[in-house]
């Protein structure tokens, strides 16, 4: 029997001795010259070599930071760019990261009402069931919205009990403008964001979904923004594990994540992307690698997981 | 020069002359035995054969209701189910359906921050710029969660300005438990569903959008549920055209539909999925047509034309 998810992923943690998450999500325009020219593409809709490059990056990185952090978080915009043939390199992603014993979370904010969510909740969490995949895995996690409230929300709560995965409702992005909608202020003084969450808590608290560790597999997208705000949800969600983007390339400062976690020292998972997958474009490692680039993204990605635990260790 | 999307959709319901949308969202479970049968399947996980069913149920669908409506709304989920052979099936639909000269609209719900909205908007709603898929289009609209407010719509929005395509924006689902989300009051006594309403009014009003119609080429998505909330809805978004869900199955009834409209008849898409496509289900038609299911939806189509056409006389 496997173990609940939030377990799962507390022992990758406590494994690696870190909650750092690396998300992938490569564009093409940014790749190493080494990757992006030797595939000679013609022109700039010569994708099926753009894609080729942006799997052989992404290969390249999920190999580089496995021995360093518990997860990665794949961020599918970047693949279904690339339409069913990015679709195809995504799930052979997954597969890859799976085989580095990595918790692999699909970043894809799916979300939707009563039968839609249900095929979201097949293809985007289940392991996959199409013929000749039988030995295919889906992610470990997904991010999923609830703007449709439970309804749309229950299909991928009811896979990741069924198949002991994991679900994380986007519950406050990382974007400047999104406050506008997040940060709005309810009857009786909660803000949208805080309204969700008090809904995602019930959510998480539903029968057959708690670990050992006390965590739900429902846990919550919770963007390293202000530290206030983040420990009111904090309070909000106890059961729920964060998922937290937000940091480094988005602004997200240390203080803002501490407030994430307990005084035990669980509570979330941090992900940095851009800061982490292309450090080769980063003058600080430039100068100490030059033109090595997964030499830079090693470092880029140690550097991010000590820079983590000294915010916690404060 | 192609025209505004807004403008393109009036003219077509125009010529038509309905306002109704069939919603194309086929599961297998409820093929005709005509088109699963065939298939041969030998377990549940013969999904290749699934898919080749559930694709060729699509097209006939599509061809029998193309005499009678403007659009069609082709729902994703039940393409990315089959996961990267089922994206592919999808586009091949929407390509089908754009030679039926049917608006497209793809409904996806994507939304994300930045960045990977940029992916989402290239691969949902641009013309594909895959290598050899020059000849193919994409939809002509597609739907969108604004969750993370402007900064995530923002990248739909251009590409609905540089390709002429439409954006709407998922503002109330008819789902019952998205009340508890969307129905939520905010300080000042607005819903958070006309909260968003507000913004979505502003977006919509953006530079470049309006067409000559005086409909912008971003609208919203709008459930049939409720008199007065649609009404409410209505004068917070003049700009907007709704894409509405929730007729029939669902439990939106004529009343629901009218407030949506203006005095001149304009305003709104009316879309019906499960009660046209299964109508070989209802046993008002299976009456009149025993097992012939293409009568049977083309009968249903031709009431659900008339309905919502008798909706708008009262």
């Amino acid at each position: 029997m496997p173990e609940n998810f939030a377990d799962r992923l507390l022992s990758a943690i406590h494994l690696k001795r870190s909650p750092a998450c690396v998300g992938i999500d490569p564009d093409y325009a940014r790749l190493p010259a080494e990757i992006a020219e030797h595939r000679e593409l013609n022109d700039a809709t010569d994708s099926e070599a753009a894609l080729d490059a942006v799997l052989e990056f992404s290969r390249r990185v999920i190999k580089i930071v496995a021995p360093y952090v518990p997860a990665v978080k794949i961020n599918t915009a970047f693949f279904e760019r690339f339409y069913w043939e990015g679709i195809e390199g995504y799930y052979e992603l997954v597969q890859e990261a799976a085989q580095h014993n990595l918790i692999v979370i699909g970043d894809c904010k799916r979300g939707d009402v009563g039968s839609t969510s249900e095929m979201y909740a097949r293809s985007a969490l289940s392991d996959p069931d199409f013929a000749n995949l039988d030995d295919m895995v889906g992610p470990d996690a997904i991010t999923v919205n609830a703007w449709a409230g439970l309804d749309g929300v229950q299909p991928f709560i009811d896979v990741a009990k069924d198949e002991q995965k994991g679900v994380f409702v986007w519950v406050r992005a990382s974007n400047p403008s999104a406050g506008v909608i997040q940060d709005a202020k309810m009857e009786g003084g909660l803000t949208v964001a805080e309204h969700l969450a008090q809904q995602v808590a019930t959510w998480a608290a539903g029968e057959g979904l708690t670990g050992r560790s006390g965590y739900s597999a429902v846990g919550a997208v919770v963007a390293a923004k202000g530290k206030e705000p983040t420990a009111r949800l904090r309070e909000l969600m106890p059961k729920c594990l964060f998922l937290m983007p937000g940091y480094g390339a988005q602004g997200g400062t240390a203080e803002d994540i501490a407030a994430a976690f307990k005084p035990d020292g669980s509570g979330a998972l941090v992900t940095a992307s851009r800061s982490v997958i292309y450090a080769y474009e980063d003058m600080k490692y430039v100068e100490r690698f030059t033109s090595e680039w997964e030499k830079c993204i090693e470092a880029a990605c140690k550097d991010f997981v000590a820079e983590i635990n000294k915010a916690l260790q404060k």
